[in-house]
């Protein structure tokens, strides 16, 4: 089959032919239906040599949907022709945090070497995918796989950090949303549907703060060193009693704290690099900062369960599976709008 | 002045003149602007004399809204002219419970004989009133006390229910409010804009449940035997996540059971007399029911809150002091459509 | 290999030979070193023709413990020779209930036909047991499999009622144990070392409240028409904020409500068939009732670790697989002291 | 009356007479029987005339407890004679936090110029103290003035911070204390006896790690380069479920970083000046961090009350009111052992 591959450190990822993978017990193979395009790769391509974790080559994709081609043995719960979404933070599914589902925060994972499709194992971007349990597969249940593979990391990600916040955002409360792309403009979306709190978005520039305000946003508002002001204003002096910062840089971690308000919750998601000094004094009153990791099970079950409402939507555009190099070039010049979605067999 | 009183057991409420009220030490004084007329006072009048449990004459209306006409020695935070709306269920202020602000669980208030205006003490239908701290009022900021005044119980009430649910409705959940009355139709708009539950609703006949959906239900449904059985079905066998019983009848209790999923909330509102046996066995696992009354000073402001950014509204006709008997008997004949308010300085 | 069968409605269990078990792709083949006895195999056995629920022959035995003897193809995160606990409840793994662990509230087990070890599918008081999945196994980790092996029920139904209601038992709380036998005497010991809770233990003579206070309940009250007064003049009028019935009979359940206080939290564990009705004025203010069923993954992982700290013990006195038939008939007769356990390759 | 207050920026408080008080409307005249010294006090008086935040004299205490004295105008509640103990961190009561009892976290309190008693309003260590509201007064019902004095402070804050913690800490888990001095101490007694987690203390010699272990400790370990690692050892690799830092400094705060589990929660209640960076690779996954302050009223009702079971106390060495510069001083050389309490009526 043909897959696509990261094949050399710093090169481009190429498409080549492979050898067609076949389930083992307990396993699944899925003939791949989409596969979205992540900036998360890039960040993965720019690795050097010496601290690159994973084996080359690396066939890419850790979001992907499509339909059961083959069950391995002793599997049960589904069968051939099935439409179904990957849950990709695998784990152990034997530890305390995987009975609980939150594979994503598996104890045991890198001891064992399970790794992520497209981070690791064999990803989601060739005509076939072994997925390693039964249990990580969610029925798309009458959802379209292009619209509906970037919520399993796009829209899981922002859901989880959303979820963990939810009794902070009661009426009367603001959540703010900083960079309001791929993983942003869902999150606001996500927050119009779930809560009613007032939800401010941040950004750079005012073509992005348009599309925020058009998903949802309330409020939009210039992501510059006034903004902090500019949100206390906003609220009365009060802050944000939830910050989602989906750049997660140095500027963006410190408007973060600046615009919280006393026992709110910030969520730094973007890897940008940034971290927020957390100490009595340096936040308001009890100010909490964490930095979360992709979803559980059950919440990509309530990510797609929200997304057969028409709560959520992802603008896609899609590349067969040999322009996905080309797709990867988009994302990288910053030509992509929405999310890129691959059809390894379109 | 002149004050609304029920004086008689049996007799029907009296537009009667009293001495003008004078605050004493930390009370504070209010020109009522708005009173609610609530069918529980209706109730109220139906009790026998033995079993009657205030003083009478009782001046009504445990429903207020007006501006500070005067401050008791000792008070601060408040100043002549604020328009306030008047939290109700007035407790000690000092035991566990109110130390939290849930003032409608003190713990001492019987001990002490602390009663509700309109429900013991003096009330809201009368040209003044006295509040007996500051703390039992907040801010209309901005808010119509008219279109306010309904939410300090028929707002605050279903509020409080839905608030202690938020937990199991998650995307992807079905929450049932049952009876589209005055707190039902104000349930369905809290829901819809809190929570990404599916909302469906039951009542009687067609005339409420297209006045269900005009308020946002996704789904209505005939309140009879085959009711539970129709959101079973609509909910894929699941059944709902949580059940609001406005209501609280017997026949409305058991499809409250029927129609629960497992580890579901049943929340019983109404007063309407009905008990829903709970054991193992008796509902799916783990559904778990109570009896809620009124609400915390806290949701107070959060549903006020709620109210500013235009997603709960009630409607509401407006009468005047005099026609306050009016009121009460169109109340009773069930000609009232939305909520009926007094204005007794209009 | 030798199993003890119920066999035939209404006799005794007896003691077999049947063919030894081989595990399939994903199964695995456990030696069971330990079985408990439960009251519950004895109300099974109670049960008529007609509304029996499994196929005979039934190999009892929903409490098991043993060591790894083979692996189906495909299981992982297991070798020959571990010792493990067995997680009772099985469901299908991938619904949104067993997404988080919770299989005991499978919402497909029923439809799939899916069954508990020795409450449908074979259960554990053989000498060898088949397990499902990987995921049904606890590592015992030091534990003593005897110790060890009430714990996976008679220990984790009480847990997981308990664990639901310690946002009620902060410090100046009580809670109510009713029933202090085999699951009532573990929840003393949870309540006593996962709170600070005061607790207090019922039952119907003093034999039994002495073992109540031995094992750490703070007061004892006997179990009769008194009992909740009694619970009220020892919380200075407040009542309970916790209820465990684990006798779940008519006057059990009526007592449960009558010493519940504001905002308590009662929960029926044991199948007595009673039931308490929920409604307004039927009890204090938002007392909410429920009746669990079993507990989740994570839960009986939690319990074994606490297991490990030497909390939480259960006396026990040790079978034979031969004697297993007389185990019962003292079981039935009164006569076991703690928890009866079966060693089939003893 | 007599007085301790500090008058001069830099030099050390002085015992002085001032004007007898008088209750106005509202307030309530406490005859004091027990005032804490706490390091905070030392913290205060070491600031530099420009930023310092309060009028001079300052009347000290902020830990206070007595009986009432008086009652001014208009207070219900309370009578002549009562014990009672001080809430601190007093707020406005009326706005969202105040609403919910966190007047720690009043939202006015800096806008109106409200002060906790001994920081900004006069405090308890004079023969009289005003209490602006019966709100702030907590009945000792049975408990000894001197002992439950440091309750206010130094029990109050670090029982705020565990319970926040409390979902965290279930049997399994691992909590970590950071410093066993005055607040620590406290912590490892409301730790063991609200949660089955398994306690570890650091310090920095080991004689405070040999009373750590006497107030209940599981472990204990030097506090230098090698904690981290030693907890993780002593946890299987996992690391602490909730980390408490009672110094919080840099060190501190880094070793609070470096030991905590995946999803862990860290609470830096000391004012060290230390601060943690958090971001995407700083910490293990979702590792939340915060520094609180102080703790709700429902809270101190709450530690009270634990207090009257025996699980926690502190020592206290006493001084009478011209003592009082003596125990700021022994405190400052390290030489009180537990708290100092200072008697002004003594």
């Amino acid at each position: 089959m043909k897959a696509l591959q990261y094949r050399t450190i710093g090169a481009a990822p190429e498409v080549v032919t492979v050898p067609d993978p076949e389930p083992g017990p307990g396993q699944v193979l899925l003939k791949v239906s989409a596969a979205g395009v992540c900036h998360s790769d890039i960040a993965v391509m720019s690795w050097p040599a010496e601290s690159f974790p994973y084996a080359l080559p690396l066939t890419l994709g850790h979001e992907g949907a499509g339909t059961v081609a083959a069950l391995g043995d002793g599997v049960s719960g589904l069968k051939e022709g099935d439409p179904v979404a990957v849950y990709g933070p695998w784990g152990c599914g034997l530890c305390a945090k995987c009975a609980e589902g939150k594979e994503n925060y598996c104890l045991r994972a890198d001891e064992l070497g399970i790794r992520p499709p497209g981070l690791g194992a064999p990803g989601a971007m060739a005509e076939y995918l072994i997925v390693d349990d039964a249990r990580h597969l969610v029925p798309l249940d009458g959802l379209d796989p292009v619209a509906a593979v970037p919520l399993t990391d796009a829209g899981l990600t922002p859901y989880h950090a959303i979820k963990r916040a939810l009794p902070k955002l009661l009426p009367g409360s603001t959540a703010v949303v900083i960079g309001t792309g791929g993983l942003g403009h869902v999150a606001i979306q996500l927050l119009r549907a779930m809560t009613a709190a007032r939800v401010i978005a941040l950004d750079v520039n005012e073509d992005k703060l348009a599309l925020a305000r058009s998903v949802g946003a309330h409020e939009s508002v210039l992501s510059d060193a006034g903004a902090a002001a500019k949100v206390r204003e906003l609220t009365g002096g009060i802050g944000a009693q939830a910050v989602f910062d989906f750049v997660g840089a140095e500027p963006t971690v410190r408007t973060a704290g600046a615009l919280a308000a006393v026992e709110g919750e910030i969520s730094i998601v973007g890897i940008g690099g940034g971290a927020l000094p957390v100490g009595f004094g340096a936040l308001p009153f009890e100010v909490s900062v964490h930095a979360p990791y992709w979803g559980s099970r059950g919440e990509l079950i309530e990510v797609l369960d929200l997304a057969r409402t028409g709560a959520v939507s992802v603008h896609t555009e899609t590349y067969s599976l040999d322009e996905a190099p080309l797709a990867y070039e988009r994302l990288h010049a910053g030509k992509v709008n929405g999310r890129a979605v691959i059809l390894p067999n379109g």
